[in-house]
């Protein structure tokens, strides 16, 4: 099995606002060989798949994978389930019904199976303080305690060299923030993709919770989304 | 939400010996409500699956599912790939070919997720002492990371009495222990499947790891495997 490579990275790319500017963040500013990888779980905003395989490849990653892997056979969410998405109905208590069960933990185990086989030494995740007030599963306490358990878990895990980080760049940023920085380092952001709930034609639907924050994020800024 | 049931359990369950004996000491010796999982991940030895269906029924376990994660387009492991699976080769040293990166981690984030929907408070796994020399996954030490780990990062986690507990009632026992555990509970290993590299009919081709430790525990315990 050969070292990890201290200079190769897999990172989950959503199509959204946040992992695009990650993957940004890891290529342009570490400078970092990144493999990017998608998941297709039965999500309602299926557009999101395209508009990550089009920023992978206008990034320069050097490969891009879409990992199927059916939660809808588990349930329990607006993101998957026949559930409403909410809309117009911004409340920050709480845990909102477009959490996934598990879903970062699922994401995050599969990405690190690919690190494995690629002989990846970091994971990269776009999570962020916008959403670890909602979604347990992008909070820094669960990130560290997956990369302890990752590293216990795998064969890679076993030898110090080849033990795997988990890098989350964005954790402490808020949207606007996150936009600055994608911005800076030259992220497009009509090629990302936010919505929960987008229209036939792929358009957003400009009410659910992710196109609030990532319009609340551009207004912040003084400026236009470029998507709409 | 609904607080977790003390009684209800998720147990995964591939179709082997090891998890149909795991499933049965849920059953039927601590008498919880038990929900069976089974993976369908591009494996080779897919009469598992048809294996795990049959047995949960048989157990009288409350529900069963297949979830689908494609493992495949992840490659690395002779289970999955076009790696052949060795033959007559039981190397008890080393982390063998047919481990598949991070497959626990992503088989228990998966079962976690199902767990949250139905408001269980035990996952049930059947890892155990002669796995876990040679495949990481199946150390105390990682489902005690991984318990943690989830509990951080799930909205039922988040609630005292909703934590998930992992349980390996297996995990301190060898192969012929384990099937002795599993006769007095009335489990038929006749419907159990083991191998990794079936023949077209279905039946073991008694040289992988699999068939070799199985035989093993049957012999110890002076007996014929009922499947052969």
């Amino acid at each position: 099995m050969p070292p990890a490579s201290d200079t190769t990275a897999v990172v989950l790319l959503s199509g959204g606002l946040d992992s695009s500017t990650a993957l940004a963040w890891a290529i342009r500013q570490q400078g970092w060989k990144c493999h990017t990888v998608a998941f297709d779980y039965g999500q309602r905003h299926r557009v999101e798949l395209e508009a990550a395989a089009r920023i992978s490849s206008s990034m320069g990653a050097c490969s891009h994978r879409v990992i199927s892997v059916d939660l809808r056979s588990i349930g329990g969410s607006a993101l998957t389930d026949d559930v409403d998405v909410p809309m117009d109905a911004h409340d920050d208590s709480g845990i909102p019904v477009t959490y996934v069960p598990a879903r970062n933990l699922i994401f995050l185990s599969l990405a690190a199976a690919l690190a494995e086989t690629l002989a990846a030494s970091r994971l990269v995740i776009g999570a962020n303080i916008r959403d670890y007030s909602g979604y347990p599963d992008c909070r820094p306490e669960f990130l560290q305690a997956f990369a302890r358990t990752v590293n216990l878990g795998t064969k890679a895990g076993q030898s110090h060299e080849r033990q795997l980080q988990v890098v989350a760049p964005l954790i402490d940023m808020d949207k606007a923030g996150i936009i600055q920085l994608g911005l800076k380092l030259g992220v497009d952001y009509a090629q990302t993709r936010s919505c929960y709930a987008p229209q036939a034609d792929g358009r957003p639907c400009g009410h659910c919770d992710a196109c609030h924050y990532r319009q609340q994020g551009f207004e912040q800024l003084g400026m236009l989304d470029p998507w709409r």
